[in-house]
């Protein structure tokens, strides 16, 4: 991030004609746009994309969720047609929804609105064998992060992330624990809304996936690939394109906050192009987003998913920038100071 | 509220395709909207207006601020200007901004843009006699809520509070001491910025004002025209027209909160319309929001006023009825269940 642009953004912040500091969390945002676009004022963040990650997961055979697996492309099919929560909020944002097949089980239809990615059709069950291979976690990775750069090539200047995928918070609560060190049991949530036997079977699964694999933060890749997700590696990927490319994003919930820690294990200076858009319901996400540093901007017990988190977040993205782009100075508007 | 299209939205919440109960508090929002407006699906509500009133306080002689009483002239000239904060996020979400004088001390320029509803310039000093008379305060009510007829009348849909007066935080706290019956300390703040010395002093203003006054609950206007300030009693009166012509309204901050009080002290079903847009930093927020049973959208230490914190959340209140207008349900997208 560019320092200079951030002393800038600092200091015009407490020349806007408001009391210092009273725009509390939205004016450090501001500072953190301007660090990413290296101006002051930064640029108006539009217009915005969100991509949703779509993979299935072989753990799904250990029954850690209450819904079928064809679910995953179900909603896909449901959100090419326009009907699901994240479009609605997209139109509600005036965001562009891209729909990434990176690891669906079944072949979806082909057509231009589908960006076809897939690495291969889901993953391995982890409580056997790593969820992937090396290989795949790293195609995936690049995937994700070449989404990112043509979004930017594209003139997006707001990236979001979104994710579809049954059984992908038990693949998100074994990351968040390999790269946080906490506890299967504090990770570990009611996803989509599982009862107690399952939230108990659930972590007990997640328990003997890193039991099994002993996935560390010194080898991101590794454990990525041994369980994670294939969403995960492509919106991990997501997050280094859009670093690279210097366009902010704004992360949805606990599947992108997995994917961000590995991601900054990855890339650290990755860190300063992410803005956490919500606080998930789900405990993992709590964890993953104090690792990362990030304070959420929306906490309404939204566990969704799909980018729905990070869509809601985005008015409130653009507002930061918008203080230091529009607001009169106590100088400009003849505004006594105390 | 409208119960059979309560009933109605909410069985339909649980037909989305989504997990139920995900969206968290979008969906009952959703539902509140359904009531308020008698149908589901609710219509988008849109377009929007923020009303800010303006006004100054007797109080301000007594020492409880840094900032100069004139200032709330300048930020309301400068609002004119489209410079202030407010106008920044009003663009951000599309609404129209409205500024009433509905007690400013000094004459303002008149012009088109500005509704011009003076009912006194500035209140008296609390701690000396009432802050207005009980006429006045009835004026300015029956002010708020012909603003608030006005603009249904223009079509506007969802409706926001917003606030312009330096000092009227001292103000606020004595109607939320009385209206809730906690003490002037638990409910005092640091409004834009007072120190420790300031802020002990405040606390005494606040609790000689109560101890002067004794203003009740069960006599609103009585305690309003005693300890309040004339942008409460506009506010209230706004509120009161909003239930009246059955539009929702976003809740500012803490001053927002103090008027809603009132207005709930007089016609309890005007908390069906109420909506709370944001938690204040300031302390005595929270005890008014809790009495008014309502929990607010964002959370993001704001505490500036103008209607900055209503308007931010405006696309949240627009995002939860686009979920019961434009997501697809399970029977529709033909996607599994449980």
């Amino acid at each position: 991030a560019d320092e200079a642009a951030m002393a800038a953004a600092r200091a015009r912040q407490d020349r806007l004609t408001k009391p210092p500091g009273s725009l509390g969390v939205l004016e450090e945002l501001s500072v953190r746009l301007a660090g990413v676009a290296g101006a002051c004022p930064p640029p108006l963040p539009e217009p915005v994309a969100v991509a949703v990650f779509a993979a299935d997961h072989g753990v799904h055979a250990q029954g850690v969720t209450a819904w079928p697996q064809e679910v995953t492309a179900q909603m896909v099919a449901n959100m090419r047609a326009g009907g699901a929560v994240v479009n609605a909020f997209a139109r509600q944002v005036g965001a562009a929804v891209r729909t990434v097949d990176i690891g669906v089980a079944s072949e979806l239809p082909a057509g231009p609105d589908l960006i076809a990615a897939k690495v291969r059709p889901g993953t391995a069950d982890l409580t056997r064998e790593p969820a992937m291979s090396r290989g795949e976690a790293e195609r995936a990775l690049l995937a994700g992060a070449e989404i990112a750069g043509r979004l930017a090539d594209e003139g997006y200047r707001l990236l979001a992330t979104g994710d579809m995928g049954i059984a992908n918070t038990t693949a998100s609560a074994a990351l968040i624990a390999a790269f946080t060190g906490a506890d299967a049991e504090a990770v570990t949530g009611r996803g989509t809304g599982v009862d107690d036997a399952m939230l108990a079977h659930k972590v007990d699964v997640v328990r003997r996936a890193l039991a099994r694999h002993r996935p560390e933060a010194a080898d991101p890749v590794g454990a990525l690939a041994a369980v994670g997700g294939l969403e995960h590696a492509g919106i991990a990927g997501f997050l280094l394109g859009a670093a690279a490319a210097r366009v902010p994003v704004v992360l949805d919930g606990v599947i992108a906050g997995a994917a961000a820690l590995v991601a900054a294990a990855l890339a650290p200076r990755v860190a300063d192009v992410l803005i956490a858009g919500h606080r998930s319901a789900e405990p993992g996400h709590d964890a993953a987003l104090r690792q990362l540093g990030l304070r959420p901007l929306i906490d309404l017990d939204l566990r969704l998913g799909e980018g729905t988190g990070a869509l809601l977040a985005v008015p409130l993205v653009q507002a930061a920038a918008r203080t230091l782009r529009e607001v009169a100075t106590f100088d400009d508007a003849a505004v006594s100071e105390r």
